[in-house]
């Protein structure tokens, strides 16, 4: 199994990501596509799908470690432990993760795990690292990132409401948050909240604060796990969480107060790079899927293959560009971000 | 509650048809949409959810026959107690129960049983008609309708390989056949099958028969409930089922040996009219949540409310004149038809 | 000659619109577009396209009146010498037209004239009918419509800045023009203008005034045509035109100062039908020229005729719905507008 | 003036190819494109503009030639007097060509005459080489190349007619050609002419030839220059030309009889990428005349600037990611194409 690489950027990956890409790959194809379907058995229907952990992912995740493959998302320099790969190389290497659904989870490099570490490794001081940083980059634990609340236009983040006030040696939270993404699997033990701590600053960049919030805080009630575009992605899950009086030590606050707009913005720029890789990865594989469905002898629609009627022909052709242009325009973006680094 | 109608088809509806159009208007906004929540909460979640039969659907079924709007869908001149309006009208009425998960079911109005009843009402013969359309015109049975199969292109309808065999007083079918569509309610007591009688007939056309199964038929096996577009669509279901030497009566056969293709596609022409209708009812009503969303004065990112940005509006705008277009479109088939019959 | 009707709308047009309409169907396809090349050919090339006027017009004219196709955009009610058409009918023959570059000025149904006739007749004075309307309608002498100024962004005509200020028994012009279609004709004589009377108005819509000005009155500079997409329109023209203290009597104004807006958009409703319509009967006709070129036997791309090739087929499916559903919803609109008149 | 390279190439662009780039940059901005109008002009209109040799190019060649601007098309290794740029590196100097009609040719970079240069550098014989490399190198005639034929289905090249028979020392011509690119220009001096040798040789790749043929042979005649979508495209020309009894010497042919599809072929390659380079510098241009427009402060429509509407930004972007996606897939075929030369 040898990955290929857009001969653009070729030379830009060194010999050994080139090993470790083709590693990912025999990796993604031999194990974990196949345990796909074990996965999904394994989660079960019902209530039960959110209390499950799939007995195959620890398997694999034994498997992807003894091969190396642990936490190669992490940016060489944020981190004594990261695995010192460019966005550009880890960026290829996500492509390969995308194509299974358990894979990312098997190297340890599923979102929102990812952006958390890097918020961490990146931005919290040595006690927040040994508390959470490390259990997270062992695939110890889980973690959920907060941001998206229902009664404001989240898309444009400055306008989010929850309250962080600090009182004594803790701040407060009070407020609503959904699409929590993570929040939904029984192994999640932490958030990374964002709140604003100062709603008056009259810099609307500096209102917000990012904290660490232990899942099992008082306060915190998760009402329901919403759907994403109508399916359900149990357990990771996406929820609809409220915060009463949720008091959490004040040495739980990242970087300082008014830095959370900045965190969440250096939190956000790899993980454009990495669902973009991972869903181009879905879509060589839906492309596999087109190819081998119109290869399929016993389909002749109109008394001929699938793939001898050209206007399916010109959707292969069509995907098949769509796909190379994504990649190059990703990775061109992975470089610009390697080289601002 | 009055229905819109297009100004260019308005003169070729008729009063009674006026009238009956506002009723079913009223009848979905106020009766029906309250009930979707409800029906989908008596559905439940896991395997129960193909052993439900809602209770809000029979009190919905009462109200609609109370009102007279009762299979409102068969066409005038198909059968004695056809309501008789034309494909327009209720064209029109369809594009209503569109905008409700349970409005069609409720004026015993839904697919497949539609077309299934138009069959038995069309080709069927009076002990077909007593035995089974009378029970489905009442809506105290519901109906399979069982004509794709998995190892062909059943877009061809000309590749099924489903056999109906001669065997005496009876016919024996083999073969399997799948996204079965009604096969998963627990009501549903029988199918009409497509299958071949004549797989050697010069004439492509006239290889095919249509026969009425019993649903506890000996020999039938239900594997699974396919999902739709990934979507679960729980109790109806589209099944996957296997015949093997299924016997049923030889004066099962609808219209006679080698009449299968001509049933089916008299079967689906209506059948396109009220499924597109359908969809554009569905489509209004999207662009209804749509048209709340963006006056949400909640929601203001980037400073403004989402209805004065002018990407949003043009997405408004282009969705009003798709949906206006499709509408017409297919009103201007649905008379056509009318004309032809 | 038959032309179709979309049959949703075939019972709102008379008996008389149906012949006529069969009329200008046989007149376009025998009379007109065999025309159009001998047309191109008297325009020439050069300067001289700007001072042709090719001689087959003339006899297109002729024969037209002499079938009674004469002025049939005028709609009825709104002149004493309409043919009495709806929009929907008229609608149906502009869409025949459409098909030939001469038909529509061959029947005295040419923009920007059409326009212009309808302001006439439906706002102006009997002096202003007797003097500019009559030739119009008699097709002696052409006209042109100035809106569109180059230092505004006039699709919103709110902007327009074109003066037109009182001076005794006079109106005094100062401004520019561009886009002004039919100003490159040698037979134009009268422009109708739009400018503002009243620039300091509380109310926006009542600005303007319309006014006539005679196309040889001192003042008035044609600096040059401009291209339309990039392609010449010669010789119908569309003027950069600047205005210098340029003197019209004061009777030439239509209906009354701050009436201008309020004349332009009854001007302009019509002529979207009329433009939509003729748009369609092009695309019809490129269609027919698609079908002509994928029969060709002599075009045998990789080894089978173009109509072989399933994604021209495709292109032909979608040129026809899509010139379908444009049409269905042209001629509701044009209905619309019939039950509002 | 620098020009900008795309972050993921840039590696691979030597130092003496970014210099070459920005004076290509410079030169494109500061002198070709204020000289697009005064071509236009020295062009005029009618029939003269078929015999224009317009004076402000042969001063561009010149300035041109003193920046060492010459020949950059020709890919090094092909010919002793190519500048030496590879693929990539030329490709991103035809994006700056493409900005301005006239710096293609002002560079001795213009088609169809680069690839007829490629052909006779690549395949021709010494003495070729002298004859018609030599002038067309210096600039000093132009070219046409002549492959399609209005009688059947180009696209497909196997499907050309016209005839290249053998007659002692000579080869003799018959059949016709159109939309042979150069052929209008008064300079234009020689032929590359595709046709079939040997019709009947069973494989289909081998029925070609490809052979030069000097304009001002008895028996050719050019019938009429054809419009490109609509527009002219004076004096460039793409010519409807016959050719009866043609005698050309028999040392005329290229490479060998039988190897004409092949020298096509490889004549196409480095095309596809300059017409596309050149294209995306277009529309680079097109851009930015775009956003000079929006930022125009006269244009208010509807109260706000162009560039205040979002409609309009949303155009703006799609138009930003569609540019830079085709350039990135374009810059990514050309490095292939130098790996594999």
């Amino acid at each position: 199994m040898s990955a290929q690489i857009p001969i653009a950027v070729r030379d830009r990956v060194s010999e050994r990501a080139k090993q470790a890409l083709d590693t990912v790959a025999k990796f993604v194809e031999e194990d974990c596509i196949p345990a796909d379907a074990v996965f999904e058995a394994q989660i079960g229907t019902g209530e039960q799908r959110w209390n499950s952990h799939p007995a195959i992912l620890e398997d694999l995740k034994k498997k992807a470690r003894s091969l190396g493959l642990w936490n190669m998302f992490l940016p060489k320099g944020h981190y004594k432990e990261s695995p010192g790969f460019t966005n550009l190389e880890y960026g290829l290497m996500a492509e390969w993760l995308g194509r299974s659904r358990v894979a990312s989870e098997a190297c340890n490099c599923a979102a929102p795990d990812t952006g958390n570490m890097e918020v961490l490794a990146k931005y919290g001081n040595e006690a927040q690292k040994a508390k959470w940083l490390k259990p997270l980059m062992e695939g110890e634990i889980r973690s959920a990132f907060l941001m998206t609340e229902p009664q404001v236009a989240s898309s444009d983040a400055r306008n989010i409401e929850m309250k962080i006030e600090k009182d004594g040696d803790y701040y407060v939270l009070n407020g609503q948050k959904w699409w929590s993404s993570g929040a939904g699997d029984p192994r999640c033990k932490v958030y990374i909240v964002m709140g604003k701590s100062d709603p008056n600053n009259a810099d609307p960049y500096r209102q917000q604060s990012v904290i660490i919030v232990p899942a099992d805080t008082p306060g915190i009630t998760i009402h329901r796990m919403l759907s994403v575009y109508g399916f359900d992605d149990a357990p990771h899950g996406h929820g609809h969480i409220t915060f009463k009086n949720v008091r959490v030590p004040a040495a739980n606050l990242v970087l300082g107060e008014g830095r959370g707009f900045e965190i969440i913005q250096g939190r956000l720029g790899p993980g454009r790079i990495h669902h973009a890789m991972r869903t181009i990865g879905a879509a060589e594989r839906a492309l596999e899927w087109m190819l081998a469905r119109i290869n399929d002898p016993r389909k002749t629609p109109f008394g001929k293959q699938l793939r001898e009627h050209g206007v399916i022909l010109e959707w292969v052709a069509r995907s098949r560009m769509e796909i190379d242009a994504a990649r190059l325009i990703v990775l061109n973006a992975a470089i610009k971000m390697d080289e601002q680094d």
